[in-house]
């Protein structure tokens, strides 16, 4: 029998400047795809650069990950982009990151949207057209890493995007598959224990407990966590042992 | 005997959200190649992108107009930037260019320097050089255009770049060959029969009278004309007529 | 009989670096009350303090025109901004534009919010809580400029802030006495005759004839006239004459 | 005997949106002025507003740390400005902040110049003049903080400001008084008892050890400790207990 491969994402790369967020360094010697920021919401290009570069050191793959033109708010605010603008804003994006990954000596193998952006296009139909519309200009042969049942999906599908779905290390779900939003109590867990649990729960079972207590379904081709919470490389290493201990193989999704 | 070509140029795109500058369809109509800004001195990506389908529909060349991160300064003032920095910026701006051109159906064929790095990177070796290894980065066969002489074709050289060098039409030159800066007295010409005269000299004699009144040599295998100066259409214009006048088939470099 | 005063407002400073918007020099000569932008969505320091000058130098008023932190989309973008976030951005616009007006030999009169964010205050109660919070913070005494029957007045007026109702000349009223958004269809008048028959009937008879046909009051002790539409100085001309000839005295309002 | 006192001052709220650098918390407890970034190098208005209210809170005298318009260079990269623009830059971002500082009980107390912008008006006679003007646009009344021998302080001097010379604990002296380049090897020292000793010779014996090895004289009414680098805390605090304990007494200048 094969083994069954899982895919282990988490966002990096968002530093800005003089700042910086996570330990890149850290999360890279455990995750599979690194979605990389792209300078709208997080990422200045010399930063990005050296991320890549990190990323291409240990074989880990590259991903695009688009935000709202919001570095104030780190693309945690919606924005009520019009569908022409959004369409731009995440073509040039992609593509600025595909150039830096490229002198890496890489290249961005996925799209990932990135905060605000990612939770309104589970539900708003045009800006998730206009992010698929993008990735499509872009190159109709990207990977979409989101949320399995969003509007977004729909869209990238109708574009003849794969869409590949991603489960959420140590979020809370709503009872209808979304997050639970950032500003609520409970939205993010910090319990290693648990998430580990959780995420033994999603890539075997292929369910979750909602914040309600019900029990949902979910479809994961890709594990998300973090690199920016406190203890993040503590969490996203549970997990990874986790899956493996539970005899699933790590590797970039194809 | 062949036909003698010559590539007409034009700064684009430099408008920013809800903002415009110059002329873009009408001076369209009239070059040959058209220098897109890329978002960093000018240049959100939606503007951008229309400025690329524009240039697409019409057959004019695009090119990918670099500049330092400074919307409120237009690019004008020089920015000291370390090496690892500057070349990341471009990369990130070529980068992001090519994807919106590719999305209008076209590409990015050169790399032309904006506004104060253009006049920086004439002397400023470091940063000359930054810039060339950055197009080199994304891809070697890209042609840069500039100024003869300068320490950017010399580091382009190095790297095994094409460089292709231009002449100023509507402004005026140091006896060193280098231009004589916006802040200056007389810096921009504004009369178009002097302008097209000058012209006319560089292109046919290969010589350009320097604001000293010397005669200096030049050579050109495009000419510049502005596209955000008043008149600049009319300017533009007459540049091409004298050019054809003089025999010469305007026709993108190559 | 004492003369009837009426305040004529119209945004200007909407500039940002190389770029315009509208003609100031010419609206100065119109206005009563100059809303100037404080950088956020337009207007960097020096062009607004040009602008803070040249309306000091005819007299007209200066109030702060604050709007969402979008250059890109010059704050005519619905943001999801906290109220935290809101209540510093805000304090921090007008506290820039107090030292410009300052500089300039004038001061900071009045504020007025700015494209989105004046819409979206008009309804939604944790924004316009923030900008009244804010203005109160800078300075109680200040008056603030907006819709009758918002969420944002009652909110100042929660606060002890002075509300100072306006009419638009050119903008078609919702039946709620709303403006429709500048998305849609017929939202902007541009006919000089019915925008002068508008302004005469508001400021008359207190009612103008909304998009569907029917006709709804309206208070105003200012009218406002834009001035980055094309023929805004012919529009914002006619309304003042209009004005005059109805026998109104054009004065800042107190 | 009356005691002899001394400012001991940081760098504070340089963190921006999601993005924090140093402790600003701990550095409050010791310093006694607060320099206080504006926006332009660093710090959101909602942070900003935090520190204000941080420094308030613990009668630390709140500075304007004004900078060049950089936040991907932090405001360490000189920049080519206008004198026209560096004057409204530097007038926008005091205003903005003193209108913050009000807003938590405070008030802007003095103005220090950040980055590359303190570093360059040491001899840039023209950009020294410009912040010099802004500040005295905003009040007269507003000392500088600053390099004793610079242009800056001339030309604050030149317009009746009063200034007042700092001394650096943990950066190295090129012989003429001015600090060594960040960019250079040894110019900023990490080691906690040399610090302080080299406080204590400045402010008890008015010298200090140059990089060259020469002893050079040195004027403070003010110590400056970084709040962003590896240890700051350990080092302010060191130099704040060498202070007391060579009998000064901590307290804001006047």
């Amino acid at each position: 029998m094969s083994a069954v491969t899982m895919d282990l994402n988490a966002d990096l790369g968002e530093g800005f400047g003089a700042w910086r967020l996570g330990d890149d360094e850290a999360m890279l010697e455990v995750v599979t795809s690194a979605n990389v920021a792209c300078g709208f919401h997080a990422g200045d290009p010399a930063g990005l650069l050296r991320t890549c570069r990190a990323a291409a050191a240990r074989g880990v793959r590259i991903g695009a990950q688009v935000g709202y033109r919001d570095l104030a708010g780190f693309g945690r605010r919606f924005i009520d982009v019009s569908h022409e603008d959004l369409v731009a804003d995440v073509v040039y994006q992609i593509g600025a990151l595909r150039a830096l990954a490229h002198a890496a000596g890489s290249a961005v193998a996925y799209v990932k949207p990135h905060g605000a952006l990612y939770n309104t296009i589970i539900r708003h139909a045009e800006q998730a057209d206009a992010v698929a519309t993008a990735v499509h200009f872009v190159d109709p042969a990207l990977p979409v890493l989101g949320l399995a049942g969003s509007e977004f999906f729909d869209a990238a599908r109708a574009l003849g995007l794969r869409t590949v779905p991603e489960a959420f290390a140590d979020r809370a779900y709503q009872p209808d598959g979304t997050l639970v939003s950032r500003r609520e109590q409970g939205a993010v867990l910090h319990d290693v224990d648990e998430i580990a649990e959780r995420v033994a729960a999603m890539t075997g079972h292929g369910r979750v407990t909602a914040i309600d207590g019900s029990t949902i379904p979910i479809t994961a081709e890709s594990v998300c966590v973090h690199g920016d919470s406190p203890g993040a490389v503590r969490i996203a290493t549970a997990v990874r042992d986790r899956l493996i201990a539970d005899g699933l193989q790590l590797r970039a999704f194809v």
